[in-house]
């Protein structure tokens, strides 16, 4: 496999993975069983990763982790709305 | 920041990102709130990222996901377990 495809798709993967979690969240409103800090885990790595792209020029570095980012954001978010149901 | 550095530590930071969710599983044993697509897709897409560090023959690439990939699975084989609790 052409390994820009590869990379590209590997990356588009990761990032996209946890909306089927978010979208769970939203229809059930419970949060019972997600760690917070893995979320918090994820949304500084991510970010350092976004830091590492702009230091590279490396713009799917950048793009594929604010993505995330911005998923694990709002997934936090969520986590702190619906925790004390 | 020194730019390995900053990558050596956004790389353990989400690699490792996963861990904390899993020892909450094997604490609680309850995956009712998890979403095992998520899993599903964090799981190809991280062994694509080895594929892919395998034809970069990039070693940090491939040891962080595949490392990834190995707590991925782990929580997909007792959200298994536990899912008919």
């Amino acid at each position: 496999m052409n390994e820009n495809i590869l990379g590209i798709t590997a990356a588009i993967l990761t990032s996209a993975s946890m909306l089927p979690q978010l979208i769970k969240i939203l229809k059930n409103k419970n949060v019972d069983d997600l760690s917070w800090i893995t979320l918090l885990i994820l949304i500084v790595g991510v970010s350092l990763w976004v830091w590492y792209g702009i230091i590279k020029d490396e713009l799917p570095i950048i793009l594929s982790n604010a993505f995330s980012a911005l998923i694990n954001i709002t997934l936090l978010i969520f986590y702190i709305i619906f925790r004390n149901k």
